[in-house]
């Protein structure tokens, strides 16, 4: 498997953005701490920048007020000519851009931490491109290897062929830490101390990373979107149905041929028809019924990720 | 305890509301299946009408759209002239006057079960205004009795002197179903199937008071709101901490002087300092954030609940 190119150079410029969904909590706090008391996301070779990314979503406690934000940050939105009808997530996009990035370009911020919640029991899941994206992948392993006796699972989420849309995608490199589940609009305490213990473990691992440390190879486990599944419906296209208890709260768990996925309001089950065992993700999540998704259905695979080598001594001190 | 009136003729007309609140899904969703298959909530001696309370909100899948529907029920709102820039929910609320009240006329419905849900650990919980409405809380003791292994426990919710808000304050008997915990905008199996069960046994219990059964005195458990506590806030009103971890989840539970109900974003943990245990209710319930409440702090009292009497027999034969 051929490694992704990674980073030559100390990563000095790097931001941990939160309210991308301006309901997902734990992240919204975090950053508003952070700006509050800026010492926390410092390290000794640099600073990471906290950011609200939607300022507009969190004010109102929704998940966007326009549009999805983070289906926004392809090149046609970020290079569009602004119009005065734009919906708002356009435009900030477009700031984000300027501010992180441009994407693909050399002046873009070096790494994206986005923090997001689901209110799926996915406890701690890390999207990362692909499985060529060797700097993230060590970092999951980094804090995989922190908390082994917590699940800290990886999902790889680039669609091939079509470029990312996600906030992270403007930066060099980047990551979404999702971690749930935490209702929209709730604040756990739990869950904050989580968020809050892994992006301390991703920013002491960047600081590693600058101060010359070389990682070994390793073999990781990760997860990979097959296709996703819509509710039951009635012919208006309401809900004919929902979740089924034996699938809900199951996340990354084997789902095999017959076991039931939705129970109907009319009493009858449904069976996973498929022929293969899959692993469902994102079950029952509330900014998902909108986009007529009840679960994602993923394989499990493993891969091999290659060393990452020390930097050159030269490029390893602080600014 | 002197006993507030009770029916003195069979309960003909009754509604059961679901989305008062456009994102508590259990009670949306009970409605839109009985409004398309209207024989379950049928009895020999009435039938209940299914009513989606707040259609806008519920589109929108937001709590409300222009001002909290349940707190828009007082006589001053319902008696309104109409002006064109009028929240939705007020036009909203005297068109559910309209059709199952007029409040405190002898037309109004002569019961309504209003469906809610919370993100609360709460479980079932059953809001009635107060402890001489021997109807309504020989009612919760049925429900009680039909699944006594389930928690289903009693608020007492009027506040002395100030008029009831709530929707089923309309009819001239009513009572407020909350279930929990679920997320705003999800809609989970478990709670759907006892949410069902639970107006399924109201619906019983009406019709077995409506064939002329009496049922005898009891001693009832119940909560009653003390005040409320808010968030820990920084001095921009932000909030600067959540609830304790040793607090969250822990719903009805007692909570004693010195035990710790917030965790600061700081580090530090903020403890109670009543001077008696009080018994937490709606802890972190996420429509709550913006009213200023993390928790309301009630106690739990016992009282003595009279006799139901048996309709006369000349007044209880079905239509």
């Amino acid at each position: 498997m051929c490694s992704w190119p990674v980073p030559r150079e100390p990563l000095r410029r790097v931001a941990v953005t939160g309210g991308t969904h301006g309901n997902e909590m734990s992240g919204i706090y975090l950053v508003r701490h952070w700006l509050r008391a800026p010492g926390e996301p410092q390290r000794p070779s640099f600073s990471a920048t906290p950011v609200l990314a939607n300022p507009a979503a969190t004010a109102a406690c929704r998940c966007y007020v326009g549009r999805d934000l983070n289906r926004t940050f392809t090149s046609a939105f970020l290079t569009a000519t602004a119009h005065p009808g734009d919906p708002y997530e356009v435009t900030r996009a477009q700031e984000l851009n300027r501010l992180v990035g441009p994407k693909d370009s050399g002046r873009a911020f070096a790494f994206i931490l986005d923090l997001h919640n689901t209110t799926a029991n996915m406890a701690a899941c890390l999207f990362v491109d692909n499985a060529h994206d060797a700097f993230a992948l060590h970092l999951c392993r980094h804090l995989q290897l922190q908390s082994p006796e917590l699940p800290c699972r990886v999902f790889l989420s680039q669609v091939p062929g079509k470029e990312s849309f996600h906030l992270d995608s403007i930066a060099k490199n980047g990551m979404t830490l999702e971690l749930g589940p935490q209702p929209q609009g709730v604040l756990r305490a739990d869950l904050f101390t989580r968020m809050r213990a892994l992006v301390a473990a991703a920013l002491d691992f960047i600081e590693l990373f600058n101060q010359g440390t070389a990682l070994p190879a390793f073999e990781m486990e990760a997860y990979r979107s097959l296709s996703f599944v819509d509710f039951p419906r009635t012919e208006a296209g309401d809900l004919a149905g929902t979740v089924h208890p034996q699938l809900q709260d199951r996340d990354f768990e084997p789902l095999r041929p017959g076991a039931p996925i939705f129970q109907m309001f009319s009493g009858e089950d449904v069976l996973y028809e498929g022929e293969s065992t899959v692993h469902p993700v994102f079950i029952n999540e509330a900014a998902y019924y909108e986009k007529g998704i009840a679960f994602f259905q993923t394989e499990k695979l493993t891969f091999s990720v290659p060393a990452l080598p020390a930097l050159a001594p030269t490029t390893t001190r602080g600014p």
